[in-house]
């Protein structure tokens, strides 16, 4: 790749060639998506020395800088392929995508009304029907930039909630408990690291073996710490863990929050998709009586990340926890103005891939697309509890299917599935032991497809076994 | 616009239609820059009555779906045309654009190698290259969406650094103190708000008319604090103030915090970028003396929202104060998942964007692109100066150019500015008078542009001092 000369400003790509290049960026990802779904593995150090990827000073005509942009991307790990399955997360929906698209090309700072309009409608009309979804009509709510940041402002509500003074005086030194599951992510303990609290406020619930929190434990834990000068600040259910996707009792949960007046958030960062489904939503049963819960788009909801909304069941939290006076930015409408509730001031605007997502599929087409989840997890589950070298941890609680291949290392063989080029898939500790955790979140395949990966996966594990 | 009934999974938009809607969605949007760079003002109640916001459920086929996409980008305000003033971003960077796509596409979560691979390494070459121009080249950082976030990730390192116990058993009660400038940005006190300090721990450090820190107040404010069982937690230089556009002097800062040994953070959100060039760099003088520094590109690099840094002198500090175990997640290249040093989880890939972009312009077209915009801000204060019916508060410090036009309030001349579909400006408040503060973001903009829209301002201006 040879150097130009630093060129003037205003010599940048002519606008004109612009239209074609986003074609053809688009273009060449789908089908590399097609041909190469997993992208050779590389290390990081054959990767720097196959790609310059050091800011050296030099300039590249827009030519070459797009040429080299797509050698990156030629090189970048799919999570948009079929044989991604990895994360909470995957697949593509090319709608979600141009409605991104027509995020970034407007670039609305989504902080005030005068400068980003109609999209601030647009951001309230998705909450507003994820809040309608989550048994929370009447509440505000906000976006943040991924469900770990939701969570962190869901904590920042409950500690002002039971300690009123904290957010102007910052904290006491009561000591505070969170409680959660031991099924819970691992966002909780950092939020409370963040919030002042300390990660060592959070008091693990006992969870049963599916990663359920024990719900009869968390009354008298709270009843407990209450006695002894503690403070519960407040409780984290979990609608959807991250590795066997278990689902929280809500509605006993909820009883418990009820009696001892503490705040309940519903982590709901992975699960709370599910409530589009007519049919699945009885998962999150009476995750309406929360104060506020977590909802990631971005995985079930295959959108671009990140879509992440934080949902309350009163109105105008967030506004309270998050606004400051800024004369210089919030003046014309600042009542429209979303920054006003939120974590950030200038932001990119994540609701719009949704919300046309949303208006394309329509509601039924959204619970189809879960409903499609369930069942590839169940069907995926079934061959895994029919095949005799393999044992299933138990029948999926949603979408993720947890496994042993019998006398295989499920840490080798899932680093063996993605150094081989076969699939990304990931492994996680279950009743103590390494399994296999494929999670399902692409309702574009098919049983097919998912049976032929199986397959490949059966024959890496022989490999191993076989030493090869 | 009819619906249809819901449609099962797969039906929606072909692959093959999908770049050819892309180029269709970037060239439309180039067009109307083009000819009707103010979209036509329309209050909140007339949008919600000609655009189908509400998410009511029905479908519609991806081709209304597209439809109604172009028409809500066509009432969206634009920050990319050349009438955009209002914020400390504008503009458009076809390049940038091209790689923000890119990482839509690859959809990289950017918490492991594994399902990142070498976006990885991209972000870590934008860091480093950052970093180095910043004086830091040793130390690590982290990219955190938008200014305000990594400024509170700095007050986490801060607050972690002087009550090394809050990580883990939250904060003791301790009378907490953080000193910034009285023109420095609201999300320090939001920040000290969220991290459990309080927002009543900010002292508020005289600045002088310019807006500059008053140094020598420093030291003595720390001292006193000191004598009276306070903690000194962080003092916040600002490089680049939101309203004047002021650099603080930062060696003289820098002493104070050598002396003392008081955490110094230097939010360079807005003024970050001028390291990029020889010429002005000189306004950060001593910024690699401070402990971390906030740096957003998206502001005057002119990559789209959002693209923030944050840089520290020593390395590991990210890690120290972020990382939490997740054995399901960072597990094969552990040492190379930015997760474990980051805010978030799962999230987009900021750094791409600004990656591409400076591997096109380099290191002197970076820098000729920050020189223009100085440029266009001296012939605006110039153009102010001259003019009888005008009154310059000042030289601008930078980029910001604040001034009045006799007899006419700033606040109502800037409101009609934007409903007469003149140019978003903003108002500001400078040595207690009510203030139009325009800045000058766009190197793509020429000085005949500019005197074109002055002119219009004074018209308008005209126009209210006569009832009109």
């Amino acid at each position: 790749m040879t150097q130009t000369p630093a060129h003037p400003p205003g010599f940048a790509l002519p606008d004109d060639a612009l239209p074609g290049l986003a074609a053809e960026l688009v273009g060449e990802h789908l089908r590399r998506d097609a041909a190469e779904p997993m992208r050779p593995h590389r290390s990081p150090d054959e990767l720097l020395a196959t790609l310059p990827i050091a800011i050296d000073g030099g300039a590249l005509p827009w030519s070459e800088a797009f040429a080299l942009l797509q050698q990156v991307l030629a090189a970048t790990p799919s999570t948009t392929s079929r044989r991604f399955f990895n994360q909470l997360f995957g697949g593509r929906d090319g709608v979600a995508i141009l409605g991104e698209l027509g995020a970034v090309l407007a670039n609305s700072p989504m902080h005030t009304f005068k400068a980003s309009g109609v999209q601030v409608l647009v951001e309230r009309a998705v909450l507003r029907r994820m809040g309608e979804l989550a048994g929370m009509p009447d509440g505000d709510g906000m976006i943040a930039p991924g469900g770990s940041l939701s969570n962190f402002a869901a904590m920042i509500l409950a500690r002002n909630h039971a300690l009123p003074e904290s957010r102007e005086r910052g904290l006491p030194g009561a000591r505070a408990v969170i409680y959660a599951s031991a099924a819970a992510h691992y966002s909780v303990a950092k939020a409370a690291g963040l919030a002042g609290l300390g990660r060592g406020a959070v008091r693990s619930v006992p969870a049963d073996a599916a990663g359920r929190m024990r719900a009869e434990c968390l009354g008298p834990m709270i009843d407990e710490d209450r006695a002894t000068g503690g403070v519960p600040v407040m409780i984290v259910a979990t609608a959807g863990t991250t590795v066997q996707g278990a689902f929280d009792p809500l509605p006993a949960i909820a009883d418990v929050a009820e009696r001892t007046g503490v705040w309940l958030h519903v982590d709901a960062a992975y699960g709370g998709s599910v409530l589009v489904s007519p049919r699945h939503r009885g998962l999150l049963e009476g995750c309406g009586r929360a104060d506020s819960l977590t909802w990631d788009a971005h995985k079930l909801l295959t959108v671009p990340l990140t879509c992440s909304a934080l949902l309350t069941r009163r109105p105008g939290l967030c506004a309270q926890a998050f606004d400051e006076p800024a004369s210089y930015l919030f003046q014309d409408d600042a009542l429209l103005d979303p920054g006003r509730g939120s974590l950030q001031c200038a932001r990119h605007n994540d609701a719009l891939k949704l919300w046309l997502a949303w208006k394309h599929h329509g509601d039924d087409g959204m619970a189809a697309r879960i409903d499609r989840l369930f069942t590839l997890a169940a069907h995926l589950a079934a061959r895994v509890e029919s095949h005799p070298g393999l044992r299933l941890c138990r029948p999926p609680a949603s979408i993720n299917v947890c496994f042993e291949v019998l006398g295989t290392s499920s840490r080798e063989l899932c680093r063996a599935l993605w150094e081989r080029n076969v699939a990304q898939i990931g492994h996680a500790v279950v009743d103590g032991r390494e399994v296999v955790r494929w999670v399902l979140v692409d309702p574009a395949h098919t049983t097919e497809e998912i049976d032929a990966v199986l397959d490949e996966l059966l024959a890496v594990a022989r490999g191993l076994a076989s030493g090869a």
